[in-house]
């Protein structure tokens, strides 16, 4: 399997997985607990709270674990929704993530304002539109920090600059953000910042949550008052402390390797099929994803070949078992519907090699080929 | 240690462990993905999902895993809420876990009516009480079917008969009941019903919420639409599948034995000291809990000394970290403040010996005769 998916989910890294188990086998007790050996589950926790904090900008109580990004991003909405009643208006980016879509969905039918800030064709939310959109009142501007489709970075620092000019408080999912490009709460004072573990070579099953000390802020999850009382439930200690050993990896200098790969990968591409068009080429983009129209190509038809040929890669994003749904994402950067359905997504990690991105061209050239004799394409060019 | 706090927290099976690594080393793709990996995954989660539908007597449509029995909880609660805004009225019982305690105070924050449901002396819900309460349009009764901190079952087949007869929708908080006394939703038709893996020896970060055909369902997390839309975020495949293998575990007949051992300690311990009671002794009680109250001995004293013996245990639930506050479950049933400040948790599991069980009746004892030196009690009797 060559895996070219890791915006959709990463590998757990190795180390990760090791430092789960003593967390599953024998320091299993309840952190929460009076005993001793609760402390030390305790300390495991506060730890890992240092590594995200540590990671991001944070300070250690600015950083809430949660079950997983899209809870992180439920909670942040319906929160900013009860404790500004009398601001009704959310901001959201075109090209947001379901999680952001479907809660501003819930914004409205809790009797919220929900107004979706447009991006150019290179993906970039439109910084002019905003400022005119933060004319009215606002309570919530929530803009990804980086696109799980296509990689298009936002100009985060200009968002939260317009927004607490504003007056408005700035969310951002950050989760394909987060241990690709630099994201630090100090020098981009979001107010609120979700992300996911398994987006990070962690566990699925958890998540974090920063919460500014400026922000106020109600739990979505009530209970025993777990993590001061901002996310009550049992932790998922092992989940955790597998999420500080993840970020502790994440600083390494994988970066350059990764965007090697996904250029060559790119490269090959476009040298062998020239008329593919890469998706937000024109913007700055992670260096780990890459998206790819392959003109009058059926994308679906496409991963069913690739899967054949053992390369995992994606339509959009992985949401939706099955669905193959033309993607909002594209839709909203001025693609046709014909073009976002042609539209593959390939995302590396630091666990690719060169050699697997030299067959992925292979395959992928082949698959395309195929396609268009099966579609009866007249190739161009 | 002699670990006798298993309400607190279970131990994760042996078994349990062993059947999550490969979802966590290799079978680690996301399962909303389109290739061949994925599908084994979807297969993995939906063998799980039929283990806990068959245990608990559902349909497995009608099992939603969650990070949580706190998720669940809350879940339903906002649900219900949401859903039938022309009923205000939730009914609580008094002795509820915080997780339904403080969601019920969310539903009156949003406008709603909480009416809290009574306990006699032996800690069972007054069905009487509750019969005059209903006579109000009530929206939910959300009684739990066993007690965390003594084991009380609850007369839930009654809870529920007399619930819909009144129109009223019933949830259950069924974490501690499930795996100890026999819960089967065809039997007691309750609408929802919570479940949490760590107290069933699987891990913690993962939990199931029933939600019955017969009835509506707003999620309480939306985004990618997981969970055929009822619980959004990607799955925590690895703590899913644990959780269905402990389920299948929690089916073998380990229940006469745990029985068994808790019923020599508390024989153990009162032929000792005569003057301990034993909490909800009249009522019908889980075969795995014992909450004792030592006159005149402070709980918190008798944790330290137990502790250093080597012993687990807990004064009411351990919900708040270090936070010893006099029990709302004891007060409900009529002990005074003092009482509440002299008892003890003890909970069996599987795991634990009779040999276990005989050093810490000694511990007990010891505990309590030296705690009563220290406080300069006259042992009566």
């Amino acid at each position: 399997m060559i895996y070219l998916d890791s915006n959709a989910t990463t590998q757990p890294a190795p180390e990760v997985v090791e430092a789960m188990l003593p967390y599953l086998r024998e320091r299993w007790v309840n952190p929460s607990s009076s005993y001793r050996g609760a402390r030390e589950v305790r300390k495991a926790i506060e730890g890992a709270r240092g590594a995200v904090a540590e990671w991001i900008g944070a300070e250690v109580e600015e950083v809430v674990f949660t079950s997983c990004g899209t809870e992180s991003v439920n909670a942040v909405h319906d929160s900013v929704r009860a404790l500004w009643p009398e601001r009704r208006r959310l901001i959201v980016g075109a090209t947001e993530h379901a999680a952001v879509m479907e809660s501003a969905e819930r914004w409205v039918r809790n009797g919220g304002e929900k107004v979706v800030l447009p991006v150019g064709r290179d993906g970039v939310v439109e910084l002019g539109v905003l400022r005119e959109m933060l004319r009215e009142p606002t309570a919530l501007v929530s803009v990804m920090w980086a696109n799980n489709e296509t990689g298009v970075v936002a100009p985060m620092a200009e968002v939260v600059a317009m927004a607490h000019e504003a007056g408005a408080l700035v969310h951002t999912d950050a989760v394909q953000a987060v241990g690709k490009v630099a994201v630090d709460v100090r020098e981009v004072a979001v107010d609120f910042l979700s992300l996911s573990g398994h987006k990070v070579h962690a566990a699925k099953g958890v998540g974090a949550l920063f919460v500014s000390r400026r922000a106020r802020y109600l739990p979505l999850l009530v209970g025993g008052g777990q993590e001061s009382g901002r996310r009550s439930g049992t932790e998922n200690v092992a989940g955790i402390v597998g999420l500080g050993v993840a970020v502790a990896l994440m600083r390494g200098q994988d970066g350059p390797r990764v965007t090697a790969m996904r250029d060559a990968f790119e490269a090959g591409v476009l040298k062998r099929v020239p008329e593919v068009v890469v998706n937000g080429l024109e913007a700055r983009r992670l260096g780990t994803t890459s998206s790819l129209t392959f003109p009058g190509v059926d994308a679906a038809g496409m991963l069913i070949l690739l899967d054949k040929a053992g390369v995992c890669c994606s339509a959009g994003s992985a949401c939706h078992t099955g669905a193959l749904h033309a993607s909002h994402v594209l839709e909203a950067m001025g693609l046709d519907a014909g073009h976002a359905g042609s539209t593959l997504r390939f995302s590396f990690c630091r666990y690719n090699t060169m050699e697997e991105v030299e067959r992925a061209v292979e395959g992928v050239v082949a698959g395309g080929e195929k396609m268009r004799m099966l579609m009866g394409v007249v190739v161009g060019g």
